[in-house]
């Protein structure tokens, strides 16, 4: 064996630069995250928790380049997403043709290209899942975070609201395995259709809806005077915004009838998607909202947002239909539904409410060798354990018992495995169980093998 | 309930563009990848196989931003990896003081950026992993993608060559847990020690290794008379040129003798790193060639890549010790070795091999609801069935049996539960079994959940 350099413990804090290189900026790039252990394994938790309910609601995972043609992401509605597009050409290097290309801003379009392509010809519904990370650019970001990761669910070919249900449904499941409940999360639920019927009503041409929706989805950001101010700049005449806005304040199911005809299938919409949701059990879960009308502009019906009760944070998730998106991508039109729910809000609210779980990092063995002449046992009885299945954290310095103790404990061991000259001198493998500091001796690595 | 649309069966083929918008290029940009469910699991299989391994060898999860500094990336070495850096400015759109940013073309240097910023004052050694999207930028591609995931396992803070021991078998275990063995796959490993003592040997100063070591890993892929060139414009003399290709050409451990004394540092790294091997059981795995030297400018010693013994395919996977790279950024060095190991050439090789395994979609359970009338008990069973844990297929829209027999039969379905009109009227819901075919009758959600 080679002398060992024990080398410094720890990390050094110190930046040293030196003469060779300009000094690299050690953080992230601005508006992005490292994930350090800690904050991994906090993202690995989450996600198990994406995956489950996609898994429990029969739903495939999918996933898209993260960059992607700038022209996907392109509306010209006024939404926030498209202005703060992360865009660049991708052909500054100067060969020619190429096209301009943008840090996807969300997942939906490239489902919608995704499903035209490699989706023709499969039988539908395609129900497709997706945990990936968007993109925006900011000019001034103070505390705005330029990446976040969102997880999708879509469901693709129904024209019922059977479709919404199951994706809401999905939603309070995975509340319910985080462990919130109704009194911590809602879901406010409205449909494009009752502001559609009412702008109709207006003779506002549907062509103008989608801008309009954006507009009003800022009324709850901006005072009421501004979002007025913004629909007389869209050509909205008053009367329209008259009814727009006093639509908006409905907040019970039942005052609909002051908006609408009792026929209208955006009534019957809300009415059958609330039936749906009690036989599903989540019927507290969920309430109407006119106000609700979401920033996106490709929303043709039910719009949903997830929201916390105490009021503190901004929406948790959001969602609903979209039956015209695939047409404005050039394909032909398919009823279609989904979601997204970031990373960020939902850690702020189970943050806020004592439910992150506490996540250390955990091995099965820690295995150390007392002398560097058994560091080949060490391996061997290392490499045993591993094709067992068990996690195994090997010391692979010559280290003090009382490092190694610590280190065990810091890497959450649930034993110590130790070779020690007089033991193996005997063919014999110490095993020391960390939580009930049980000690045995076991021979040889067939021994250890056999243990449990 | 309301009527439904049946709608299309399958989603159209058919592109039709419309008047409003120029068409979307419906594929993803060249040389990127969508995931269809298909390919999707494969990834999952994959990384699941990377994850254990990681978990195994108790190596613990970080990550760091796609999006990097580009000044972390540069290095004036003549690598391919810098040449092909998709890199581009972030501050286009006019906001002043904007950094030149690269998406990653590795993970290494993410990494040791890091190990300063976060990893400052953590107790050593740090074991660390990724997973993570890496991308490169040629103007000509042909067939080369421009995105790759690679899987890294990183040992900082070991000056030994014990942690390279430790990485090798992780290699080997990978490769074990998917099927392969030494008879399929070889490791060659060297170190740049050795050639560095050639060069030393013949007078070449430490600064201009780097640059050599790039030009060197040429070797395998350009004419011997074209390397010879580019070491000639390296100002290498010509007797280290002659050592070096001399060098290059040993295959045989024992042979070292003839270009190093017999205690230097490199033949002893060698030593000591092949008894490690055998004491972990990976000999039958492990090769010295001298002729490996890898192509990233930032390795120090040992050298290492995973090779395809049929000799078809490029490296499967690489790596080293890379001693000096954090004094780069401006650091305090550590001693630091891992490896690198993307997910294309591995896929290439179990294909080839027939070691892919048959991933169909998969559920628990189909429902359906045999008329609507019955769909609120649908909702409800299938509620029930994922709350216990099931992952449960309901059918969103009235659709026949036949349909419902196939579509099960694709979703890869355990079992079949039918809700029926005359046997809801009694309270009962009919179960199958796909695979044995057998029927039962069960009393009320509440049979159904008691089922198993």
């Amino acid at each position: 064996m080679p002398p060992h350099t024990q080398g410094r413990r720890s990390v050094a804090a110190a930046h040293q630069p030196t003469a060779q290189k300009e000094v690299i900026d050690l953080r992230p790039p601005r508006g992005t995250r490292d994930f350090p252990p800690e904050d991994k394994r906090l993202q690995a938790w989450l996600f198990d928790h994406f995956a489950a309910v996609t898994q429990s609601f029969g739903f495939e995972m999918v996933d898209y380049p993260v960059l992607e043609s700038e022209a996907l992401f392109i509306r010209k509605a006024g939404e926030e997403i498209v202005d703060q597009l992360y865009n660049f050409e991708a052909c500054y290097k100067g060969d020619k043709g190429g096209r301009r290309v943008a840090l996807r801003p969300e997942l939906t379009p490239s489902l919608a290209r995704l499903v035209l392509s490699a989706g023709a010809g499969r039988p539908l519904p395609l129900k497709w899942a997706a945990v990936g990370q968007c993109w925006r650019y900011e000019r001034s970001t103070r505390g705005r975070r330029r990446e976040h990761y969102q997880w999708n669910l879509d469901v693709v070919g129904v024209a019922g609201v059977e479709a919404e249900a199951e994706l809401l449904a999905a939603l309070v499941a995975f509340f319910r395995r985080v462990g919130l409940g109704p009194a911590d999360v809602g879901i406010r639920v409205s449909t494009r259709a009752l502001l559609g019927a009412v702008l109709e009503g207006a003779g506002v041409p549907a062509a103008a809806h989608p801008a309009i929706y954006v507009a009003v989805d800022r009324a709850d950001k901006l005072p009421i005077a501004a979002v007025e101010a913004e629909l007389g700049a869209l050509r909205v005449p008053p009367a329209a915004i008259d009814a727009l806005l006093r639509t908006l304040r409905i907040r019970d199911v039942g005052a609909l009838s002051e908006v609408l005809p009792p026929d209208s299938p955006a009534a019957r919409d809300l009415v059958v998607l609330f039936d749906l949701a009690a036989a599903y059990g989540i019927a507290d879960w969920l309430h109407f909202d006119a106000g609700v009308v979401r920033g996106l502009a490709y929303y043709t019906g039910i719009v949903f947002e997830g929201f916390d009760r105490a009021g503190a944070l901004r929406a948790v998730c959001g969602g609903g239909r979209y039956d015209r998106l695939l047409s404005s991508l050039g394909g032909a039109d398919l009823p279609c539904a989904g979601f997204g729910f970031g990373d960020a809000v939902i850690v702020e609210l189970l943050r806020d409410r004592g439910l992150l779980p506490d996540l250390g990092r955990r091995v099965d063995d820690v295995v150390h060798a007392l002398e560097e002449s058994l560091r080949p046992q060490a391996c061997a009885a290392a490499a045993a354990l591993r094709a067992k299945g068990r996690s195994v954290e090997l010391v692979l310095e010559p280290k003090r018992m009382k490092w190694v103790l610590k280190h065990a404990e810091r890497c959450g061991a649930a034993r110590l495995v130790l070779l020690a000259p007089e033991e193996w001198a005997r063919g014999e493998i110490k095993v020391k169980d960390l939580s009930s500091r049980e000690e045995r001796m076991v021979v040889g690595v067939e021994g250890l093998c056999q243990l449990e």
